[in-house]
């Protein structure tokens, strides 16, 4: 476990009774000054409550806190959800003595039941309580709902002499597809960046992180990524090389974060990067290596480790842009297993086999035509998978 | 059984060693005159060396026999590949004594290895021998890989006074996902009308037909549907009356096979129409339908009869066409689960329950905007499907 803990922010996490067995579900983060905020949302046209609800507040660019329960969604409950999402806000801030409109709310769980908001207003007290910089370890743990780990990352960046420090939180295991963000995911920093610029850097982190990634190619209507900035550490982005600088460190953040959640894919046995490249664009590349990371049939035959490659430059073919199936060549990890869109024979397919015995496997597929390139992050799809949402609800 | 039999036409299906247990896997249809001919094949980019073929030969409008084989997909064979599928050709006109350039040829099986010629070459006396009218029945079992039943159908029509029939077969159950064609399908009729008019009515049946139904989202390299039409029967398209008539029929006859596709699907244990209604266009109506048709997440509660409607609602927000979350009716048969975007509540959810028991379930989402609507036949994701996928090259 990294040292996730940020100067300025507190964190708590405990057990309200959303949840069945009594585990954490709901938590708060809280910074001891109002922090400049921004955010990327689900793209999916049905929105949850507490996303319609933080779209709205984050334009201020200004929050403070941010409270968030898992076990319940609070999506497609019409105007009495949204009235529980600002209730719920309204209760942490009268809890942490703040302005209403600077506290950010997340769900996540089932869709479509009432949020049972009465024992989240008996539960704050207690959740204030127990605030405190080290809490955000607690908070990893409310926020899961088919996760088995928790995740977490924590970085420290210089700027100008002065040490600054970003750490994230996620969840997500299902219901994992790219599309402007994935599931829930919450940066906190204590660099001083004003919010339409934290609000660039965190789209272009996006886009190259929870955009890569896919589990089973459905899009959650609660996705949300929010990042927090205080300022407290002094450093202060000024210029582009600033920007560059820490772009690429929240980039690094979110990449981390993004596979933790493709590592912990309900059900999955490997982590596989599907790396396309030699494509005429690289918005082909990711076409194709998006098509191939949502593939059933690729994705069914890395479990049964069975270097099925005709499934791979099948789903490739279906992506809708140009490819020369004769220029094709594919790999697993180094291993040549088909040229110029054959196959490399028997023996190779043995030493492929053996790759995808491993725990983690590279596919890359080189098209030879151009110079674009994409990868995408996916895992396997076991049986296991399939129990777990047969059995989600009951 | 069916009476699969068509003046004119003979059939045939012989083991020549292609299938490992020493099944069916080599067929042939021959009719006894030069027929008109129409084709519609595979939008994937990736297609096999019998497809090329065919794309190529079709043009005539000509053909009088059709040489398939399963256990082998000829596809990502390269030249080699080329020259097998023309020589399967020319091996079957030699035997019929016909021009190579009638003979169409069709491979479905494992994509990236050699075709064993010589096996089918030593097959073709005894596949030639063995024609006969009735021999549609071993065809659709030689044309079988993980199909479990044979599928057929069989209709007869009347134009002045001329009595026609139509005959169809066809097979698939896994990588099936609507993209101008579906595995693949042969359609034998002895009515009279050019291939141009042909081409039309095929490819509009094809659109109401293949084209609406998903097993797992992944469209096939070898995909084919191909008419052929011998004019046997006298009756002839003369009139555009005519033209809706045998048009009426011909979508009858692939919908029909379309739907026994899916209820063989791999591993499915429900037959599932989602039915879209009230959308701005059909065209949005059927993105919806294809979306929510091929969501794994929507696919397992199906399997683990869960009324997870909240499921539908994402996949449905996730198609890119514009909703009003809060107009939205989703019915489970006739039992109204959701109104207005909201659950209505765990009475109703019982009832939904009971409908998911059924073998066969309607899904309606109206979603109450404008005229548009479109259904998409699917089912069920279940355990089963893994392991057949996991273990298919095994």
């Amino acid at each position: 476990m990294e040292n996730l803990i940020c100067p300025g922010f507190m964190a708590a996490g405990v057990a309200s009774g959303l949840k069945k067995a009594g585990e954490k579900d709901l938590a708060i983060i809280f910074s001891k000054i109002p922090a400049k905020v921004a955010g990327v949302f689900t793209g999916n046209k049905i929105k949850a409550a507490p996303v319609l609800l933080d779209m709205e507040r984050i334009k201020s660019g200004i929050g403070q806190a941010l409270i968030v329960n898992s076990g319940n969604a609070n999506c497609c409950t019409g105007d009495k959800g949204l009235d529980d999402a600002k209730t719920m806000a309204s209760f942490a801030a009268s809890g942490l003595g703040i302005p209403e409109d600077r506290v950010l709310v997340c769900s996540t769980g089932v869709i479509g039941e009432p949020l049972p908001i009465d024992r989240i207003q008996q539960a704050i007290p207690g959740l204030v309580d127990s605030l405190r910089p080290e809490g955000f370890y607690d908070l990893t743990r409310a926020i899961m709902t088919t996760d088995t780990v928790p995740k977490s990352v924590s970085r420290q960046g210089k700027i100008d002499g002065k040490t600054f420090t970003v750490i994230g939180v996620t969840k997500g295991s299902g219901m994992i597809c790219p599309d402007m963000a994935t599931m829930l995911c919450f940066i906190c920093t204590d660099i001083n960046a004003d919010h339409e610029l934290l609000k660039k850097l965190l789209d272009n982190a996006t886009k190259r992180s929870f955009n890569r990634i896919t589990i089973d190619g459905d899009t959650s209507t609660n996705d949300t990524v929010i990042i927090m900035a205080n300022g407290l550490s002094g450093a202060v982005i000024k210029s582009s090389e600033h920007m560059d600088y820490f772009q690429n460190l929240l980039d690094d953040v979110l990449i981390d974060l993004a596979k933790q959640i493709v590592r912990d894919g309900e059900g999955a046995t490997k982590f596989v990067e599907i790396c396309v490249r030699g494509a005429l664009s690289d918005n082909d590349a990711h076409k194709i290596a998006s098509t191939v990371a949502n593939s059933n049939l690729v994705k069914t035959a890395l479990f049964g480790e069975d270097a099925n490659w005709g499934r791979i430059i099948a789903a490739a073919g279906r992506a809708k842009v140009p490819l020369d199936q004769g220029k094709i060549n594919i790999f697993f990890d180094d291993v040549l297993m088909v040229k110029n869109g054959m196959g490399c024979g028997k023996a190779v397919e043995a030493e492929a086999t053996r790759v995808l015995m491993k725990p983690e496997i590279s596919i890359s597929i080189d098209l030879n035509m151009g110079k674009g390139c994409a990868s995408v992050f996916t895992c396997d799809f076991s049986v296991e998978y399939v129990k777990i949402n047969a059995d989600y609800r009951s």
